[in-house]
């Protein structure tokens, strides 16, 4: 299992396009660890887009608190289903609760978006672990507003919303938080990026 | 419902991307139908990425040819989960054969990827649609495969693998047949692109 292939044709096409990404980015990703090294490589990898070697952010302890959270089968929280979709191999739990009936009802009640109430959901439901944004910047925003009132348990946030709306901003204050986090500054992020990162670490050796 | 909004402020946000979006490829985008206009706004609202309105191409008869196939509710046929997971509200069938027990048997039988071998097996099934591939460029050459030895009946093809090895030349490769497509030309793609597109076109007013 490398990068999500299964067979040996899948290996030799994803080893390739390693050493492709490798050498496109190798000056932009050489002050960091080999982790972070390859975090960045599978996001440019499941991209094609090299710019994600420059806006890709990490925390000195995204990492740590990450692979800590991985190998005490924490859950996983993402806030749309593309992404719990594309995490593959963890053996703990991933959850997503963007089609859960109280959160329709908090979005109505609260006139917040689904995204947004999903992280409520989650949040009640006692959730620790890595939360994970791949779409809704208002999903992101929600995470902060309840770290700020002590109200839900992140080891690290994955922070990589996309759009031209909020996205920029919400990731902007996720830096400025004591959250371990890894973000794509600016607009640009993704679904994909969400699952690089996270299957990245899933993948990591222990240290 | 408005790009997967479905909350007041979520269809706000969505309004207010999608006009920033539009203006930000205005210029890009004149020679278009407003059929295809809408599905490159789709696709850019989904990636934050202005470049996609630069390499998205499709044929003259893709929209039609996809409408068509719609509105009939033939069925869907996507490479990966995390484009099935990200089709919302379509009444046909959404297909995806990555995790099928056949796919598996003959991946390792014809020592090719997943990915392809789970077009097989849609063809076998008789499938007769649109086909998606927002990951692997194997499996688009499996289609251009299938459908030269008059195997598989394909409606239109959206074919937007992503990556360094084999992306390129795959949808360079559809491009020269005379199947309906859309295709990001170059490496990039991906689950967002093929997602956008697909539900861009679902939501088209019938014409």
């Amino acid at each position: 299992m490398f990068m999500g292939a299964s067979t040996k044709q899948g290996y030799e096409i994803a080893e390739k396009s390693r050493e492709i990404v490798r050498s496109l980015i190798a000056d932009k990703t050489k002050e960091l660890s080999n982790e972070e090294r390859s975090i960045v490589e599978r996001i440019v990898h499941s991209t094609a887009d090299p710019e994600y070697a420059d806006i890709t952010k990490m925390s000195k302890d995204f990492v740590r608190a990450s692979r800590n959270s991985i190998e005490n089968k924490k859950d996983i929280l993402t806030d749309i289903n593309m992404v719990k979709t594309g995490i593959n191999k963890y053996p703990g739990e991933v959850n997503c609760y963007i089609k859960d009936e109280r959160t329709v009802t908090i979005a109505k009640e609260y006139n917040i978006t689904r995204a947004a109430a999903a992280i409520r959901v989650a949040a009640e439901n006692d959730f620790e672990g890595i939360a994970v944004v791949g779409n809704a910047p208002t999903a992101l925003l929600e995470i902060l507003n309840l770290f700020n009132k002590g109200k839900i348990n992140v080891s690290s946030v994955i922070g990589v919303p996309v759009g031209f709306v909020g996205a920029a901003e919400s990731k902007k204050a996720l830096e400025q938080t004591e959250i371990p986090y890894l973000v794509t500054e600016g607009p640009k992020g993704g679904t994909p990026v969400a699952v690089a990162a996270v299957n990245s670490l899933i993948n990591l050796k222990k240290e």
